[in-house]
C-alpha cells in the first residue's frame, strides 16, 4: 500500500551530450522524465512508499520507462497497451546567452489514449495518504483530463489529500482550455503549486505579491495551501532557487540557494516532493524548506530524477558548506 | 540537375551501442536511414549526382536529417512543414541466436502527410536519368501512395527510367493493400527489385526459381528488369550475400560474398545503387556484380548509409584479399 | 508475496570496454551481477514475482546495486549495514586465443558478514513457491554458510521447493571445504544444478555419463532433479550451449545452440531460471528446453542479467531464424 | 550560383574531451574548422547560399572535411589533389587560470600548395554578391598569398564586394611579412575585420580609440567599413562579447553579451557572418547587432561551426531571456 | 638515483562522468591518485627525478597503478605482493549547493599490510635530496605508521630533507591517534604542510593567525618550515586558491587565484610539489608562489595528477592572461 | 642499463571506433604505435629492461608518446626537438569483405630529421644485450637510414646482438631503394625477420619454401637466424597465426593459432619480442613458440602494444583452453 500515488506521463528523454545542438548530435543520453513521476521519485527517495500510475506501450521503450521507474524506487502501476506510442522528448542544454530547450515528441502517446475505467481508482487509493498530479496530465487529451478528474474525485472520496502542480504547457493546450479544465480539477485539490504568471494566464487572478495571489487562489478554488518556486535566472549555468508558500493566511518563505546548473529539469518537481513530505509530517514550513533545498540540489544532478537522500538535504539545511566531502 | 532522383522517408535512427537491448540502454547512437535515401547515397558515392525528395518537420530533428543527407553527398529537396513529426526507428543489434530487431516509431510523420502538389515533379525530373522509389513510400499513407504514383508517371512522362524496390513492410499495410497498390505502380517501372516471397505474397506470382518468377513479373507488369538479393543467414554476425537478376530473357548472377556483419541495414539499398549505376552505364551484369560487391561491403559499415568509394568496390571485384591495407 | 526467493551476493561489475585489458583501461562499464540474482531476474522476466535477499553496505555502491535489482524487476530484500563493503569484480572480455577473465575483489563484503538472525526466513518464505541459492553464497564465509543452511531448512519447513547451483569457486574455498558444506546443504535441495567435474571434485562422484553421475547425486543427497550445462568452447566468441537433466530415472536433453558471444556471464543462471519456471509449471522437459534457449540468448546480451522476454524465448524454441526482425 | 564565396583552409579539429590535456588524452572529438569556412557556414545558416573554395588531399581526411562542409550547408568547391596533407589542429579547453590552447599541425597542407590557375575565379564569382577571406589564407604559403590576391582582384573585377578578417597568426608569418602582404590585399577589400593590436602590429596604425584606428585604416587602404570584436576575458568560462564598427565616418556599437563558454572558437567568424548578412541587406548597424548576437551564441556551441538559426538570433536581439524553452 | 622519494598509497580512482551520482552511474572514468604520488608527479613534471615507494597487489589493478605512475614520469618502486588488495576510491563531482564527495574503499590494501623490512630505506635514500610523505600513510595501519617512522628516520640519517603534509583523514583514525603518531613523526620533518584546523584538532595548537600557529608548530616539533593552502569556497565550481608559509620567523604569502574547477583533487599536493621544488632551488618564496600557481592550475585538469609543465606555471606567474593560446 | 635497445618511430594512432570509416567518424581513439617500440614493449612485458631511442617534437603530442612509452614499461630515450612534427596514423578496422586500412600522416616527422650525432650510440649500447630495428626506420629518410647504419655498426662493435624486421613499406620507398639500403644494413644483423615476398621483392631471393629462402638470406647477408610470420586470412575477424624460423641449417615451426581479431596491428612485433626473449635465453625453438603465442594473443588486444604477461603466454603454450578464467 503505497503512501503516495502520482498519475501522469513519463517520457523517454533523449539529451544531446555536452551542450550540442540536436542538429549536430551523434549520440543521445537516454533518461526518463515526467513531472508527476519526478515528484514520486523524490518522495520515494525520502522514504515514502510511492506508486506511479500510467499507461505505456507494450514495447521496449515502454519497458525501459517502467524499468527506470522501478530503479528510482517507485512502483510502476502501468497498463501496458497496444495503442499509442511512448512519448519522447529531446533536450539540448544551453549556455548564456542560449537558453536550454526541449523538443517534445509526445503526441499520440499511450497515456493520451487513456480510457475511463483503465484504472481502478478506489483500489489504488486504499490506504494511500497523498495523490499528486500536474496540469500536464489533463492537457494530454480530453480523455486524460476526464480520467484526471475521476482520479482526483476518487482520491478525495477516499480521504486522500491531493496536490496539483499547475504547470501550464502552452504547446499542449490554450490558456482558455487550461483555465477551464484546471478550474474544475482544483475543486478536488488541497495543495496547489503554481506560479504567478500561470495564475494570471489561466484564471485571470493577479495580486500585488505572491501572498495576495495565493489568497485569491484559495478563495476561488477552495484549495488550502499554495506554493511556488522563486527563481532568478541571471545566467544559464547559474540561477538562484527558493520557494514560497501560503496557507492559513500566512506567508512562508525559504532561503534562496545559489545553484550551478548541471540539469535544469525537475527542480520544481523535487520541491513538490519535499513539500509534500513535510506536509505529511505535519510541518508546512519544514516541508517548504526541505523542498527548496531538494530542488536546489536537483539542479546538480543529470536527468529529471532527484537522486537525493534525506540525509544530504538535512545537511544542506544545516549549512554544511561546499568543500569536498571525504 | 541531378542524374538520379529518389523519393521517400528518412528516419532518425537510434541504435543501442554494443548489442544492448533497448530496455537496458543508456545512450543511443544517432544516424539517419531510409531505403530510398540509402540508394541515393550509394549512387552519389559512385559519382552520380543525386537528389532526395521528401517532407520533414521544420524542427531540429528534421534539420538533422537534412544535414546528414547533405553530408552523405545527396541534395535534399525537402519541404519543411509544420505538420507531422520526424519518423524514428530504434535498432538493437543481435548475436546468434538473437536476431537484430527494429522498433519503428514513424507513424504520423511529415512525409505520410504529403499532399498532391507538394512537389513539382516535371521540374524535378527535368534532365534526370533515373528515378528510384520503394514499396515503403506508398505504404506510409494513402496520400503518399497517390503522390508516389504521380511521381512515377511524371518520371515516365519525362523519359526518366525508374526503379522500384518492392520492400514489403507488413507493419505498414496488408498484403492485399500492398499488392493492389504496387501492381498499379509497377506499370511505370523499368527495374523491379523484389524477393521471391514478396512476389508470392503480394501478387501470387510463384515459380520454380528466380528466373521463372522474374519472367512472370515482367510479363505481368511490363517491367524490363528484375533483380534481387541472394542471402544466407547461418549466423547473426556471418551471412553470405550476392545478387541475382533477370532481363531480356536471361538470368544473371554474381559471386556470393562471405560477410562479417557490423550493420545489417542498407545492404539491399546499396545493391540497388550499384545496379542502377551499371544500368546507367549500359551494363546490367556489371551493375549486378557491382551492386553485390557494394551490398557486401555495406555490411561492414555502421549506419544505414553506404560510405563506400567506387575504387574499393572495383578492388573487391578484382579480388584484393583481406589483409590490412597500408 | 513473491513466488521465488533467491539469496546471495550481487557485486558491482566493472568491465573494460571493447576487449581492453584491465591494465590499459580508462573507463569501466558499471553493471551488477551475482549468480542467484541473475536467476531471480530471469524468473522475473518470465513473469514470476521474485525477491532477492541480501546484505549490502549503506553507501552509494550498495544503493546502486539495489537500484539495479529493482530496475531488473526483482524486489530487493536487502539489509543495509554499516559493516563490510560492496563486493566488486573486474571483467575483461577476451578473443581467441585469450580467454575472458575476472578479477574478484569481494573479500570482506557485507554479505560475508551476515549473521544468523539477520533475516526472518519464515516470514520470507510465507507464500513462496521456490527458493534458489548457489554454492557461492556459503563459500563467502562461515557465517554465510550457516545462514544458507538456515534458509534452506526454513524453506523446506515452509514447503517451498529449493534449488542449488553447485557453482564451485576455487578462489573462495577448497574442494574439501566445499564438499563438506555442500553435502550438508544438499539435504534440503530439490533441484541440483551441477557439472560433472564439480560432482567429482567436491563429492568424488563420477560416472560414465551425465545420467550416471546424476543418478548417484540423487542417491547420495536425496535431491530429486539434477541438471547441467552442455557447452563446447571452440572459440572465445563462438560456443555451443545446451542443457541436460535427469529426474525420475530419465535423461532429458535439449537442442544445442550455436552462440555468438557478446557476454559470457550469466548463461547458466539464465538456464536455471528457465528450468525453474518450467518445473513450477510442471514440465521438466519444457523447463530444460526453455532454460537452454534462455541461456543461449543470454550470451548475446551485455551484462550479467538476462534482459529477455518470454515471447522471444518461445520464438526461438519455434525456430524463428536469424533474419532481422522489423 | 551561391551568393557568398569564401576561400581558405579547413582543418580537422581534434579536441580532447572534458578539459583534458592533450598529453593525457585517450580520445579526441573530431570536428572541422577554419575561419573562412566558419563564416560561410554562418551565412548559410542565415539562408544565404554559400560556397567554400579550397584544396584538400584526396584521402579519407579530405573527404571528411568535404562531407562536414556539406553537412553544415555550404557547397564545397574543393580541388582534391594528391599533393599535400590535410591540416589538423589539436585543441585543449581550459579553465581559469589555465587558458585554452591550440596545437596546429597544418604545415604542408594541400591548400598551402595551391597553384595559380587551380581555380577559375571569374566563373566562381559569376552571380556572387560577396567574397570573404582572412589573413590566415595568405599566411599559409607564398602561393596561397598569390592566389588570395588573384581571387580578391577577380572578385572586385566581377563587382563582388569583399571582406577580409585580418586574423594575424604569429605562428605562420612575421608581422613584417603579414603587414606587407595584407597591405596589398586590402586594396581589394570593402569590409575589414580587425583588432586594434593587429592594426598596430601589422601596419603601425594606432589611435586613441577604435574609431580613430578604423578611420586611419579606411584612409590608408581604401576599405569602406571596419569592424571588430569587443571582448573581455575575466575568466576562461565567462567572457563578455560584443562588436564595434566604423563606416561612413560613424561609430557603431552593440550590446555586450555575458557568455558562458562551451567552445571558444569561431565567435569572431560568426560575427563576420552576421555582419556580412546585414550589409548585404543594406543595414550595417543591424548586421553588427546581428553578428554580435550570433558570435555570443556561438560560444555555447561545441565545434567551430555556428549551428545557429536566424530565428534564435532574432529572439536574442529581442531579449528573450535565459529560462528553458519548451 | 632519484632526487625525490615519496612514500604512500595510490588508489584506483573511479569517477562518475558529468556530475552523475554514483548510484545512477553506468560508467566510471579510471584514473589513479594518492597524495604522496601526486606530489611526486608534480616534481617530476618540473624536471626533478622522482620515485614513489609503495606496495601493490600483484594483479591487473596493481599493474594499472604502476603503469600510470610511470606514464606520469615517476619511477614506481613497488613491492608487488599476494596479500592485500588495491585501494579504490569513487568520486562524484558536485555543483552548488551539492559538494563533491568521495567514497573510499581502501581497507585491507596491500600498503596497509606493509612490513618493517619491506623496503631498504638506506639504499632508497642514497643520493636523494628530499623525502615526502603525508599523514595519510601512517593512518592506514599501525604497520604503515611504523614503516613511515622508519623511513623518516632513515631519510634524516641519510641527510635527506623531509616534508610531511598533515592531511588528517577522520575516516582512517581518531584525532587522538593522529595527534600522537604525527607528533612523533614530525620530529623528523623539515617542511610541514598543515591547515590551522588540523593543527588545532591534532595538537591543540591555535593562534591568532597562520603565522602564530606556524611559529608554535615550529617550536613544538622542531620543523623549520610550515606552509598551507589558502582557499575560499564560494561555489563548487569556483574557488580562490593561494598559499601561505612561515619560516625563519617570517610570513610568506602568494597571490590568490580565481579557479574554475574541473577537478577538485590534488591541488594541495601540487602546491607541495612547487614548494619543494622552490626549496630545493633555495628560494622559499619562489617555491610558495610556484606551488600556489601550480595548485591553481591543477583545478583545471581532470584526475588527481598535475599534468602541468614548468613553462606554463612560469607564464601564469608572469600574468599571461586567459585568452586562447594559439 | 637496459638489456634491449630499439630504435625507430612511434606515431600517435588515431583509430575510428566500432568499424567506422574515417570519413564518417566523430571520435578517434588515441593510442601510440611503432614497430620497434611494439617489440620493445613486448620484451619489457616479459621482464627484460628495454629502452627505445627516438626523436620527438617538444610539444604535447611528443610528450603523449613518451608518456605512453613509459606507461608500457619501456624507457624512452628521446631527443625532444623543435624541428619536425609528430607522426600520426589513422586506422579503420574492417569486416569481411572490407579489409582494415591505415592512412599514414608521418611525413616530415622529427625522427625523419634525425642527424648523425643525435644519439651517443656507444654509451647507449654499454651493457646492452640486444638491439632491434626494422626496415621502417631507414625508410623514413636518408638521414634516418644513415643513423640506422651507425647504430647497427655501433651495436656490433659493442658486442650487442641485433635483429632487423624487414617490414617493407611501399609507401615510404621503392623496392630498389629498400633493397639497396637493407642489403647494407643486414651486414650488421644477427636475426632477420622477413617474409618470403619481401625477400623476393627487395633482394630477388626466392626458393621452394621458407627454409630455402632463409638459407639463401643467411648465405647472402651473413645473418645467423631468419624467422617469419605464418598467417592465413580467410576472414577479416578470423585469421590463423604462427611462426617459422631457420637457423643452424634447421627449420623450426610452431603451432598455428586460430585468432579472433580485435586489433590486427603489432602481432609480428610481438612475435619478434617473444623470439628475441627466447634467443636471449638460449633457446630458439622456445623463443619461436613463445613469439607465436604472444603474437596470437596480441590480436585480442586493442592498440599496437602487447599488454601481455609472461604467465599467460606460458599458459597458452600449455594449452589452457578458452573457458572464462575466474
Amino acid at each position: 500500500m503505497p503512501d503516495v500515488i502520482a498519475f501522469g506521463e513519463a517520457m523517454v528523454r533523449l539529451a544531446t551530450p555536452h551542450f550540442q545542438r540536436i542538429e549536430q548530435s551523434r549520440t543521445f543520453d537516454v533518461e526518463i522524465g515526467g513531472a508527476e513521476l519526478n515528484t514520486a521519485v523524490g518522495l520515494a527517495r525520502l522514504g515514502r512508499s510511492a506508486a506511479w500510475v500510467s499507461r505505456l506501450p507494450d514495447n521496449p521503450l515502454g519497458q525501459l520507462v517502467a524499468n527506470r521507474v522501478r530503479e528510482a524506487g517507485v512502483e510502476p502501476r502501468v497498463r501496458f497497451t497496444d495503442d499509442g506510442r511512448c512519448g519522447l522528448y529531446f533536450l539540448e542544454s544551453g549556455a548564456s546567452p542560449r537558453a536550454s530547450s526541449i523538443l517534445y515528441d509526445r503526441k499520440d502517446s499511450s497515456i493520451a489514449r487513456v480510457q475511463s475505467g483503465d484504472f481502478d481508482w478506489p483500489t489504488t487509493f486504499a490506504g494511500a495518504k497523498w495523490f499528486h498530479v500536474t496540469g500536464i496530465t489533463p492537457a494530454l487529451s480530453e480523455n486524460a483530463a476526464a480520467v484526471t478528474g475521476e482520479a482526483l474525485r476518487a482520491a478525495k472520496a477516499a480521504g486522500v489529500r491531493t496536490s496539483i502542480d499547475l504547470n501550464y504547457r502552452s504547446k499542449l493546450w490554450t490558456r482558455e482550455e487550461a483555465g477551464r479544465t484546471m478550474s474544475e480539477l482544483l475543486r478536488s485539490c488541497d495543495l496547489l503549486l503554481a506560479s504567478e504568471p500561470d495564475a494570471e494566464h489561466l484564471f485571470g487572478i493577479t495580486g500585488r505579491d505572491f501572498a495576495e495571489v495565493a489568497a485569491r487562489l484559495i478563495d476561488t478554488f477552495g484549495v488550502t495551501m499554495v506554493a511556488g518556486v522563486r527563481r532568478s535566472t541571471p545566467l544559464v549555468w547559474r540561477n538562484t532557487f527558493g520557494a514560497i508558500g501560503f496557507t492559513g493566511g500566512k506567508l512562508f518563505t525559504t532561503a534562496d540557494y545559489e545553484v550551478e546548473i548541471v540539469d535544469r529539469l525537475g527542480a520544481g518537481d523535487a520541491l513538490a516532493a519535499g513539500l509534500i513530505d513535510g506536509i505529511l509530517a505535519g510541518d508546512f514550513q519544514y516541508g517548504l524548506d526541505f523542498g527548496a533545498a531538494m530542488g536546489a540540489i536537483k539542479h546538480s544532478i543529470p536527468g529529471d530524477l532527484p537522486w537525493i537522500s534525506r540525509g544530504e538535504v538535512e545537511e544542506l539545511l544545516k549549512g554544511h558548506g561546499l568543500r569536498i566531502r571525504r
